[in-house]
């Protein structure tokens, strides 16, 4: 059997995830070596996973001949520079979202993909989930016509840190970039113009780091298609992520994960367990699939679903959003766009 | 048993509607007599349900001292006149939605109400659906917290005729209206902002008519709650009326209303009928209800709980969503108040 | 428009449902006599559902050439005489089930009401419910295929009054009756031999009253479908009336009808309100439809569905039930005939 | 880490699926050698799962020092004389389910295990799913009350090979015996007297060979509940795993888990995904916990919670309910116990 040789740069709860997937669940991939700016960190995720080699600098990993792909799993602001290094070194390359909140940076790593030749995947997670997909399926398959209106509810159970908040862009940039991406993906068209409609209700912190907390944004796709997503920083029944297209001969929708289907019913009411909680539970399938697809197109040579454009799309629609949301006015993504 | 005698000016469907209500459902209600243009409708009408009297115009209706209360049931562009000619009248009334599409109309309409000291109710049948009773309980209790995002879906199984649509001031003033209604009913505050995007979906008959028949409507509320409504002039499925209320506690939602529980499970799928088709199945028991409620206005001489002023908002807050849509910004209610 | 005279016998619970059913909501209908033994019984009934007159005995209504039909709404233990009363004098008759709880007095009245060629029909309103009727409809059109297996819940919300259990002849003729009814209904075809698993669980005093308060019945029909009907006395979540029919190509199920389908999302649970809590409030629309084809058939002159044999089976069936459950041991329903 | 060295006896559907656990899922276990008298299918499970050593013959696996547990996952016939040897071989063991067919044996095995003091482990599965843990978590937490009537449905999604049937010892012993171990599980008590009805409708073949198809079993336990199952052995949308738990304060039930939470509304149905298939699909997550547990078991020095005992009532049950059918009548398990 060919196996991937894999270096996993970052070993914070994400690279963490992969390392056990693909020590765990993938037998085509072969992690090799894990780094992270704090050694520890890459020495616990080693020792977990059963990984072989552990260093502080991810150039080394970059300089070793026999890896094949890396995976970026460090922090946002290192993601651009590192594709760049990467692809330079000739690896493959799979990164987390978002590439960056600078579009420039976000060009220069995309042409330095281009001009390596190598593969690039983004990770968008939520398309490899078995719900999201069926519901890609149903519209492909014409099931529901033409589609008219998109609906993404996403909703997370509790607040980052606010030292987070201050560092990720933002809500726009951090939470709704995975909204952004599923509605391009399930409405296979490219969003032309955004308004934001939002609030800061949860915690006025939230508010004087200069983010909101609760917003809803409307979505006008180059194909006609009108759209809505509504977040919020805090649900407290768990994470809400949920998704309707209505179309021309029907309609598909998906519902929340639950851990179990026991119903209890009682003298005061029917009542269910809370959706699982957050994307690590909710998503676990997901991110297996993901990284399986990342691995498939190494071993066959093709190109994976989620590439560069897709990584920088959701970006461009996130600064639209921001802006709309400062001058309370509807905003067409050329406008942001560099 | 006091019985309060009632006069029907309109023997249109929904006329017939109250008429049926009113004769069978209503002990204390008793509907002595039915106007219409058109003669024969009343008669109609007059036969189904035992009604005594019948008469072209309804300002005979008005002239008669026996009759305590009148119910408005004719074309909208009639409304605000027979409001008029009824307060001076003395009598009670309840009216058909919209008042008028006219705020001088309107302002009129409900100064005469105001200086004769008669009562007015407004066909806000929604507010007396069990359903939408459930959630504004709920939300009364405390049960969902502050509410952060109420969303509104609603679509009608199919187009009305494109003649109505000349005629009904479009889609946000025929349609959305009972929606601006509900959203005012449960977040109980007024809306400030409203930002409307739509598009001609599914008839190109409708544009030329001068409407819209899908749209996404963005709510911003004095209290600081935002809001989503969404409509389709066709809903293939039937009838698709429901609403989601999301706070700092929680959440409630309600779902359509089916005509069984019966689920079929083949080797193909798992199904159930589809929801109940259309306004008059769906609201069946709201339409009794608001009835009900007039009738004992009347009879213990207390206030009806949707008035004047509800009839009022909803036209407003149709007119800005159009002017949001003809100009593409948000626009103020204060904007196009008169 | 042909009206229908109709007496009704007994003023009770049911009587009055019937009475405001018939005044209410079928036009048709015209009831015109309401006779109880407990004369301001028959006066309260008379003075809310507007009927002209009020009797003490029976046999007045049945003397007045004017009256059409009864509706026999007495105490159990009336029913057959009365129905043999009525047949004599010629009137069509509607009765509460069960007819007697001797097959004996069954029989005569079943023979007096096909020598006198009058119409009769048994009150199982549960044929008449949507839900019910969509699982009917469903295994007529052949959606499920061949039926194999047959399973009905049927649990009341509290037990009845001790001196109710006294004389009702026990569950298996008050309670399961109803089940014993809906499974020859929906298999079309009669059950060959029972078994009878029970016990007192909720209240010892059942016990020492000669009846149970739990049980769960096996049917063995005689097309070679097996089922089975469990039976509590007291379901604290409200009546729990739910069938489940799977065949060789699929399976329907149906499911509690709830007042209203708000669903409240907490940080504890995602929960329901209790199904409708009982017969008056379940079946108020099964109630009104068995009264409108009673009517119906004696419009059209046509043959009531539930007829004389649909009231004497389920009795032979509980006579057998209780058999099995005294001796531990399947039993014929042939052995119980006399 | 503590690690678990296992040998792995019989590299069929069931072996490999342990095999794929134990290598793939569960640190703690080293899966070292796995043996099948083909040993063809021990090669390619080996290959497969990275197991270094495969034999023919299991009497190898035992004979060496370095293996501290075996699974065994031959055919049933074999599981009784292979307990024997394991335990004298001074082996941990976990059995797949039913030990044998023959109490004689169960039991020979039983005293092997308790003399050699060694850990036993039974392959019920279904225990360990989430569904069926959670409704044992309500019921122990008491918010049901006291339980009275269990309903089991366990449909399969077709019939196994006939050549299957003719060995297996039939639906009550193939089938039901995990339904058998599920009511003893969840209402926590012994059973005391069975009754069977049941019939041949899938497929005459299934008669020829001496079983049935279609299975209803009502259980009686000493604690007073009743309880029923109902099996068939094809069910056309997949396999059918309920059960409901009604008590004197309450209901839990648990439905079948769906592959996606995807909903489809179109003009004709509201429509959904089958269930998952079979159970390699359906209790994925149970058949990992069940060997996490025996490992967790083996490395803290505790006791299974599914043991020798639990391997022995179901088959009692099973004989018990065999008789039942071929005798119609009630049989207690003390009749069929040797």
């Amino acid at each position: 059997m060919k196996k991937i040789n894999i270096g996993i740069i970052g070993a914070g709860r994400i690279g963490k995830l992969h390392a056990e997937n693909l020590s765990m669940r993938i037998q085509e991939a072969n992690p090799v070596i894990v780094s992270d700016i704090f050694l520890e960190a890459a020495e616990k995720c080693a020792a977990d996973y059963n990984i072989p080699q552990v260093v502080k600098d991810y150039r080394e990993i970059l300089a070793n001949p026999d890896i094949n792909a890396v995976l970026i799993c460090s922090s946002t602001n290192t993601h651009a520079e590192i594709i760049v290094d990467a692809a330079e070194a000739g690896k493959d390359i799979f990164c987390e979202k978002p590439i960056a909140h600078d579009l420039k940076l976000i060009d220069e790593a995309l042409e330095a993909v281009e001009k390596a030749g190598v593969k690039l995947q983004i990770g968008f997670n939520r398309r490899f989930d078995p719900d999201f997909q069926r519901i890609k399926e149903y519209i492909k398959e014409g099931r529901i016509g033409d589609p008219h209106i998109i609906k993404i509810t996403s909703r997370d159970p509790s607040p980052p840190p606010i030292e987070y908040i201050k560092v990720s862009g933002g809500i726009f940039m951090d939470m709704t970039i995975h909204d952004f991406d599923m509605a391009r993906f399930l409405i296979d068209s490219e969003v032309d113009e955004v308004y934001t409609a939002a609030g800061i209700m949860i915690d006025p912190e939230i508010g004087r780091a200069g983010d909101v907390d609760t917003a809803i944004i409307t979505l006008k796709f180059k194909n006609g298609v009108i759209g809505i997503i509504d977040n919020s920083r805090k649900s407290v029944f768990g994470y809400d992520q949920r998704v309707e297209v209505f179309g021309s001969a029907g309609m598909v929708d998906i519902s929340n994960e639950r851990p179990n289907t026991a119903r209890l019913s009682t003298a005061e009411s029917i009542s269910e367990d809370l959706p699982l909680n957050f994307f690590i539970e909710r998503y676990t399938e997901a991110y297996i699939n993901e990284i399986r697809e990342f691995i498939s197109c190494l071993i066959n040579n093709t190109t994976p679903s989620v590439t560069g454009i897709d990584g920088r799309m959701p970006v461009l629609m996130g600064k639209a959003a921001k802006l709309s949301y400062a001058e309370n006015r509807p905003v067409k993504l050329s406008e942001v766009d560099e």
